[in-house]
């Protein structure tokens, strides 16, 4: 049998092939619209892909299975659980296969076998692997977001970003039903989960890729609970704001996510081009790192460093139905966040300027804009004596447990309508955990009018040990 | 000044980048169609494109004028000259303005002036580069495909690849009449040419980049001849056959050569995919080395090595207006040659598969082809055991200067027709020079349904020094 | 807590990262020499290698744990088990502390506890991972070279390569009482073993990266014996040969393996000067693909593709003390296959020649080489007409389950050897399983004087698919 | 006859490859270290090089001449003339055949004529290039630093740069005699000059890659002075300050300069082990941009950003015989400059961490540092308010052309010695041109103990077009 896990780490989202070498037949489950990761590793491990499935209708990325289906002639497998509210609705279109309860996906000597396990969605499936070459019974279960590693899949998502009502506490008690139905599975199974550290669709997520049932059952929160009560009331505690675009991703995914021949190569412009596209409102994204934009930015860009937050807050701020430019430091960081953002069904990613040396640009294209980066001491100074206001832009969770007095909160993701009320000549000083976001939101706030936007460098944890 | 000088080498041939460092200002010359490599160069240098233009309708690629003119939003500039049945008939359409003898374009200090110098073709401008912030004398000219180092453009191009009947003689006497007008200028003047050694557009250039009229005068044998009859005659023997794909490029420049957004990136597909493709009558095209084409390939697959002279055979022997799927080694080859093929108008590389390890393939997707590979003393024997017959793919030219006796002569652009009348039983051996084009040869034969194609390793300079 | 798996392809071997987030503070355990990629994995997690250990001395590959150490200023950790014989010859020299059944690693709030799990070697440690943030239960235990997935650590190396009489069936014996051992441990513990398939450390790898206790308990040949009589009996049968090069490793492994302060990294020469090389006696590997290595070679160069069985036959045939020059592709192959080498100890890379385009060669350098390849059709009027000899170099156990009647066997490990006594003018065919290992063979062949080597392309899998 | 030139942007230098394509053999002149670019192209053209030689003993960079012949074994040809202080020490060891005024090299049909054309240097050769296959008549000269595009080679830097003391007009009126031989040699002539734009060996160099010695006696100024007299004035008037590596250079160059088996290729270090070589006094560069530097620095660190002017400020203010150690944005970056340092004879790049995301850092290795990064108005009012001194940092040239009153001046290059005698409590300011050089700068005082150091962002160009 051969088990192959892909992780993005942007994504923090985890997809399996499964394969049997007898045969040479694999399934792909929950693939992402990168599907060339999963092509080249068919081609490395001398698979065919015949099946490819997901565990249910993802909220946090666009779902690449529909396009894998299609670029290889596999058969696309889907849920049919869940009920009428929940069903694929361009299954039929697809030629899907729908899959049950009790349902089998045969590779070879290998096994699928289909558990309905409700509660993160009504229609959540998760997969038993059988290796029958060595027994009948299965090793481990492909959980994707029913059970995690350390946490369950929160089961608020789809009153909270899809805005079905009252569904919160209902997927909750079925949740909890799904998990005592898992108890009396044996501990060794493996319990292989559709996210790590770092997702929005949990809380509690560890870095280890995998766990076994056996150890979950000892230490993960949810199988500590006493009743349904206590479970119920816990999940929905805290969990973290779900980002905006999560509604969206959940709707094209019933609906059908739309399928790219190839990922958006960005065509090359010159920086006036470019400059251009923003005077007539389309929106320009400046991929380089925080310190490269304050030094010299072009005025109206929004600043995105293409790194580990990329693709989330990218989610939070860009549009969805309009063209995208960038600024680059050079041609593979546009063609990186161009991928990114398709993982999230943005495809619309047009054309960048490389602007590695941006010094002779200044007078050329437009006068280029910075962005004052100061100090906590600068900070204090400043709102003694320039009447400056102080946002925090973390997470609600972040500022509840601890956060410096004088400041107002206004998340990240709404900072844009947040700032409106605002005076747009009175001094703002922004800050987060480590300047980060605070950053990105300094970008947002001057490219919506605001004439003097201080960022503080370092943020809360740099009182004590940054030094100008 | 700055003048940078732009070579490509599959397709031989030379683009320029000239501009002011005081204004910042440029104009490209005769640019392709991967406009990238100048809006690359703008950025580095710190230039502005402002202008595009080019010497001359070209038949030997699709001219990427147009598309950087719209990509920078520079002036597109192109010539008027050469009588009703010369002119660009994009030009309105395109905004462009029209250029003829003794105009300008300026750019800061630098300025270029307008000859026309027709022959090679009727409209064909050449452009004088004058440094004002030097002197007000010309430092060289840009002579397109009128001068080369070395040689002259040829004049037959448009009867012999356009069909054009009667143009021949004409051009050839125009192109004296050229000529003696640059007899006058001064010999310091460099001459910066619009091909190298290996393009079609001329038949005896060197690898040096550039000359000096002076030197030109003294060594290039057109210069040499005493009147106008003899020069006729010389320009017009022994030219190399022209490629057929040129008749349809010089209708693309002269109508209006298509815009690409982005360089075509081929889908990666799985080896089935590809071979399901071929099946429906699709173009394969296996890019990775002969001898690994000879090891083992798809059957119907045609073999172009992705390299030096991938751009010429891609022109004899691919559809223009249907999808093309590509075999290649990794996902940069199959870019690569996507990219190339765009220089001549082949835009339809539609996917590609990785077929690094073709090991595990055979079974699976199709039975495999080998392509027999032998040297001149099993050919021998062949010959007289077997009565196979021996095919020579190289030019003419090359033939004439000497060749096997017992063989025929197909030239590898047309062997595609030549060989319908064969016996496709029969066996047939094919050589070269080296190996590398009859093993192209071979791989169309075998498409083609012959079943006993031989390709001799090292061609005719293998005699005597390739062992076995 | 932080696990990270590295898997190198070509070792078909694990090394781990286990770290405690809070404190930044990780170990790693058995690292291979190209420490580059801890390095990167530690800046990306944001840890500090605190610590490096490994569970045994390794016979298959050279150990990076004291370099990693050295370069990190991490603290080294070896074992102090397993008796005089031994010991770790250089822990004192390199500063290392000694482990022992029950020490403790502890990370943060991650603790590791050595458990002395002798039987593939005698001082071989497994280390029992405990997040102690969560639980003070173990969540898993790295298990080495001594439980696998699927199978165990085979105990006959120490005899068979290392020459270590008589230590076979002890190792069976402290092995049985190892895995008894384990037997007591609870099911739900993740198993992270040190190899995968395709490792010669054991005979039944599965391609499933982790396994879990219970699992292995219920489907592991091992655990299955009804006792230590039986299991020894089977561990030792039918084990693959092991490759030369363990003796070594093991030796320098023990005594102290060499520090790299980086990669080598081959100088490029022109393909004369290492056509002279070649001349002087040096080794000389073709890297590229057998096709084209049997397009043409120069004569005395050993063709070895740089694929996946790259490092094991380097292992066989390249010598440990000597200058070795590369004929690649391209420079990034060379380099790789310098890099791969030194996994293996082999760290004399010096030069590399790019023979991209081999054309322009011939006589300049040497004559070039022919390799024959054949079909079974041909190989069998061979056998017949010429007298040829047929030689199988695959494995002893492949032999055993089937091979060409008239063939004879010689490993292609024991080939150079078993070939002395042939006849240098008679025939040679080779054949393997597709004709990977019988290019390298005929190569070998060629090199050492035999004029008429022969390759069956498509080996004993090709009897039938493939079609000339 | 094959032409190549070789353009090292940072170095601004031309070397060239010529050769002979009946005979493919080809000469190398001016090489620098990074030899395998000639290996490279000699591969492509199917070349093998039988000759490397020099025009003259470089001051600007480390020759490649022994290194590349000894690489290819070719022969190694120096200039014999100049008189006995400037004879090359080490020829009679490397093997090398002294050159002559009237001395040929001949490759198959290409002939180079050696002429000797002191003045830059009293050694310095210059080759004119016979195509013998065209005509007996040569087509240009390899001019080396003796004849620039628009300008002559500095006869200055012999006193000024290596301390000669009395040289400088004694050069001038040497090159005086050289320019007026050349005078009388044809006007078609082309003119090969070893250096482009920005170069420290000459004051004014176009942007234009070559020229013709009949346009160059039209406009470059050293043909139009009308005696020695007003030539040696002239010549010898604003000369740029001379790098202080370039002593070093001439001397190594003379007496022997090292020959690298490869370019170094610096080991993956883990930032602290960056930091604790910094803390034990070791160089450490931090190679990112002015901007991501200002953001969060590893104190004691110096910013030199790895762009155009990186070998220049490197050859300035980096050791030549101790270790040095880089933080970077990944690994090409590291590996990038290490190559570049061995250009100017910079070996010991010996490990580098890569930064990519400081976050983490913070408190584990060392506080971080801030750049303070300002305005003009802050800098005003900061002279007005603080006491600040204001330094400006660029050459003498820049400084007379016009500057800030209030400001002083000090080369970047020699701002180290430059602010011993300061008050490192009282606040500086820095600028140059664009904020480069007074960034590093501001890098350099940081490192050198300086409290309050602040750089002017945009520098003089931006007291305009910079808005905060």
């Amino acid at each position: 049998m051969l088990l192959r896990r892909f992780y993005d780490d942007k994504l923090a989202q985890a997809s399996y092939m499964i394969g049997c070498q007898a045969t040479g037949e694999a399934v792909v489950v929950d693939p992402h619209r990168d599907t060339a990761v999963y092509l080249r590793a068919a081609a490395d491990e001398g698979m065919a892909i015949r099946y490819v499935t997901e565990t249910h209708i993802h909220a946090d990325f666009l779902s690449g299975s529909r396009q894998l289906a299609l670029h290889t002639g596999a058969e696309l497998l889907l849920s049919a659980e869940g009920g009428e509210d929940w069903q694929y609705a361009f299954a039929e279109e697809a030629g899907a296969r729908l899959l049950r309860e009790g349902d089998h996906i045969q590779l070879g000597n290998v096994r699928l076998t289909v558990l309905h396990t409700p509660g993160h969605t009504p229609e959540h499936l998760s997969f038993a692997v059988t290796d029958g070459a060595a027994t009948t019974e299965a090793m481990g279960v492909l959980t994707g977001d029913f059970l995690f590693v350390g946490d369950v899949g929160r089961p608020d998502l789809l009153e909270k970003a899809a805005g079905i009502v009252g569904t919160m506490e209902a997927g909750a008690r079925v949740l909890w039903k799904s998990l005592k139905r898992f108890e009396e599975l044996p501990d060794y199974l493996q319990i292989l989960p559709g996210h790590g550290a770092g997702s929005a669709c949990g809380k509690a997520l560890g870095s280890v890729p995998s766990s076994t049932l056996g150890y979950e059952k000892l230490v993960n929160w949810a199988f500590q609970c006493a009743d349904e009560a206590e479970f119920v009331a816990k999940v929905l505690e805290d969990q973290p704001e779900p980002p905006v675009y999560f509604a969206h991703m959940k709707r094209m995914n019933r609906d059908g996510p739309p399928v790219l021949d190839e990922l958006p190569d960005p065509s090359r412009l010159s920086p006036d081009a470019v400059a251009a596209h923003l005077r007539e409102g389309d929106t320009v994204v400046d991929l380089r790192s925080r310190g490269d934009f304050a030094s010299g930015h072009l005025p109206g860009s929004l600043n995105l460093p293409w790194g580990q937050d990329f693709t989330n807050w990218a989610g939070w701020l860009l549009p969805y139905d309009a063209p995208i430019y960038f600024l680059a430091s050079d041609q593979d960081q546009a063609r990186g966040a161009a991928r990114d953002l398709t993982l999230i069904g943005i495809d619309r990613s047009e054309g960048f300027a490389d602007i590695g040396a941006l010094d002779w640009w200044s007078a050329e294209v437009a006068p280029l804009q910075r962005t004052t980066v100061i100090d906590w001491r600068e900070a204090d100074r400043a709102m003694e004596e320039d009447d400056a206001l102080l946002i925090d832009v973390r997470s609600l969770t972040e500022w509840k447990e601890g956060h410096v007095p004088s400041a107002a909160h206004i998340h990240l993701g709404e900072l844009r309508e947040g700032a409106r009320t605002l005076d747009h000549e009175r001094p703002i000083i922004l800050y987060c955990r480590s300047g980060n976001r605070s950053a990105i939101g300094a970008s947002l706030l001057q490219a919506a009018g605001f004439s003097d936007v201080r960022n503080v460098e370092g943020g809360v944890r740099a009182r004590e040990t940054i030094h100008s």
